[in-house]
């Protein structure tokens, strides 16, 4: 059966090809170093050429050709120089996006509710609305804005006017007018670096070390022992553990927590897996303290785990209040479906842009794509198989890889290290045989290719991975 | 002699029309009723139709035809459809950008140092790098970071490690690995609506109710009396009684002032101007106290005020140690000149994006041809000519219009009106006369066309508002 590879990239490679003894080599080496006159360029893994990459395959300064397992920080879905999405950006709504970029709160474009609707078509399960912001951190900023609006309003009567004290207060950065509120989060979660939203983060010091931070509570995300199976009655106890903590917090913190957020799987924090018992607790924890529930799909959404939104797997009931998402959808933003999480008054969540049309088109175009291909069913599969072969790899090095996770979830797939050395060897080592991949947590290996990847390609890469374990 | 506009907008009209009797008409309001169920509408001046909009001039939903001199909240710089700026909309290098986004910071293309130096090349006076945001807001925040980053690494040594206590009260927001620091920011002021800058801005209660925020300090910024020539006395007194109050601050906030943060002009505050005395003291006093000063020209720069950088006017020596900047830029970000300003590890200041490369081509080719084409002096020239014509109508209305400001400052203009009440019929009466502007403040009117407005654009505006006043 031809795959959606085999039909819109007729020009992707049939394997990688490393052409020089580094990546980068001498050619990218020379420009790194000449753009890092103008560009912080310490965390490049190479300069890459967009111009000859294509679909799965990702090629360098040099002329390398590698298998791309990691899509620009799990960004990019449908593959390097998608022709279906050429022609979006080629497209009449896209040039006037591009040059004429409104201030869409105030002049909306003649054109903007169909483009609006286009990402609606593909919202969860559950919510009707969507607002938009400019990336991960932004739509985490902007759904927390919703959140403490709604909470305050609530209280104060939807439709009250401020109180003098309010407004006064206010200008002065003090309570009543900017109460103290929280929001809790988990250990390990990462939800951004803007400064509401690296008060949220846990993953690394790194993330947020020297920024003045709100005083937030955490909860404990669980740690699974692996493989599933095998553990039921440990993890089955690890949720409990945890939603204990969660509503521990609850019980305690010294101010309102006005929501709990949560990523259906920690990514940047390692790879972390929950069960559906778990998040069905929040959802319950959270309804009895009168606390909002927003879900962080942006690593997850749009596919990455085989369906569109990775939270729907977990039939929260009933579902999340906010959701969030950025990455693959290349626009960022939330979902939501209570019209009361609409500020009470214009304005009040409200910037110049309000999201940025030429993105929303291509979010719209990229999930529509999505669903007139098939590709979540063949993603599901593809991670299936991608799984099992993984698992042979780690039955045959069980001194190296250990907790494959992620079956059934599409090809969100990661897998532990041993130490943080040996993984950056292996990193390394799999980028010189031809294949891009990223790291997540303190020992983890995640895989995050778009959604054109198919078997072919996980036959590309298992030999490839065999190789440089055998030789680690 | 021919202007820009002649030139690149032959289709631009002659004058505006209006041909419904409210603005939206019939067929806008249908639209925006049914836009209504999927966005919110209630800051919706009218529906815009950019594919029909021209030069100065934008067209609504209804065919209405105004002479724009709000241009998308200040963010429209070369005219609706520039044919210049289509080409580039059309170029290789955007449709790269626009269906290969990368994660910069990790994957940079091999094009990409290219467009990063089209933005330094116009850089403010004594600026030497860039960092790249997504709007506005993010600019402040990024720039906040670098300063926070930084004022730590002085105080710890720049290359000296995290202490194994900072590590781990960073991880439960709490000093000293977030250390309780501050940004003085001006009563009035507008820096943007996420957590950290809606800590920053004091313009209304509106824009900050409700949100947790940073308890941070403000100074006064200077209330001139017009016209300048004759309150030169008052006025001089009016800076030094600010900077006292900044000075204050820092001999008596609880925790250190790390760095000042000003616009040139506030904007959204209400057309607040200073002189470069007020400028240079707020550099004297921050390189008294070991502080940082930020000039933020999200609003005022690129062009807006007949030079590039609004700041440059005022001749802060030494310049500013960042620049924020985004609007008419269609892009966002920090410049600085330090090196110290990048923290001393990789990966401190970063996130998946870093920048949207299709909007640092815009910004690139924006200012090239604000340059090439010498809008700026031409804008200067025009800028005098309708401050005169505006004072003529100041002199013929004496009850109606005051504190007309902006002289020199190309068009870039603003006078109040009486009342609030009055003021938005005027707003609404010269939009059905054919042309949009906006508000700023309590009581003032912004102008904000475009760098391509000209005498011939202020022969129209100024006898519709004549027209106007003479029936408000």
């Amino acid at each position: 059966m031809s795959t959606y590879a085999d039909k819109y990239f007729p020009g992707e490679p049939d394997a990688p090809k490393v052409v020089t003894k580094t990546i980068p080599g001498p050619k990218g080496a020379a420009a790194i170093k000449s753009l890092s006159e103008v560009f912080d360029t310490r965390c490049l893994t190479f300069l890459a050429d967009y111009s000859k990459s294509c679909g799965n395959f990702i090629v360098d300064a040099d002329g390398n050709v590698l298998l791309d397992a990691y899509c620009q920080i799990a960004s990019i879905a449908m593959g390097y120089n998608n022709p279906n999405l050429i022609k979006v950006a080629k497209s009449e709504k896209m040039l006037r996006a591009l040059v004429d970029r409104p201030a869409l709160g105030n002049f909306a474009g003649v054109d903007y509710e169909e483009i609006q609707r286009d990402i609606l078509k593909y919202a969860p399960k559950g919510q009707k609305y969507v607002w938009n912001g400019l990336s991960g951190a932004d739509a985490n900023e902007l759904a927390m804005k919703a959140v403490f609006m709604n909470y305050q309003s609530t209280r104060r009567g939807y439709d009250k006017p401020f109180t003098a004290e309010e407004k006064k207060s206010c200008m002065q950065n003090l309570p009543p007018g900017n109460p103290e509120l929280a929001v809790l989060s988990f250990k390990r979660c990462f939800h951004g670096r803007l400064f509401a939203t690296a008060s949220l983060t846990r993953s690394k010091p790194l993330h947020k070390m020297d920024m003045p931070a709100f005083h937030w509570p955490t909860g404990e995300f669980p740690s699974y022992k692996y493989p599933l199976p095998e553990n039921v009655e440990y993890n089955k106890k690890e949720d409990e553990r945890c939603l204990k903590t969660v509503e521990d917090q609850f019980k305690n913190w010294h101010c309102p927590i006005a929501a709990v957020i949560v990523e259906p799987i920690q990514s940047e924090g390692g790879d972390n897996h929950a069960d559906a018992a778990f998040f069905q607790g929040l959802r319950d924890i959270t309804l009895k303290y009168g606390a909002k529930l927003i879900i962080d799909e942006v690593q997850t959404g749009c596919g990455g785990t085989g369906i569109m939104w990775a939270h729907e797997r977990y039939n929260i009931t009933p579902p999340p209040d906010l959701v969030t998402f950025s990455k693959k959808m290349q626009s960022s933003g939330y979902f939501f479906h209570d019209p009361e999480m609409v500020p009470n008054l214009p304005y009040r969540q409200f910037n110049t842009w309000c999201g940025d049309p030429k993105n929303i088109i291509m979010a719209g175009a990229i999930m529509k794509e999505i669903n007139e291909h098939g590709l979540l069913p063949a993603l599901r599969e593809t991670g299936l198989y991608f799984y099992s072969k993984l698992e042979e790899l780690q039955n045959k090095y069980p001194q190296i890889l250990s907790n494959l996770r992620g079956k059934g979830k599409g090809c969100f797939l990661a897998f532990d290290m041993p130490t943080p050395e040996k993984r950056a060897k292996f990193l390394s080592d799999m980028r010189l045989n031809g294949v891009n991949m990223g790291d997540c947590g303190q020992l983890g290996v995640r895989l995050r290719p778009g959604l054109t990847f198919n078997k072919k390609h996980v036959d590309i890469f298992i030999p490839i991975m065999d190789r440089v374990l055998s030789n680690l």
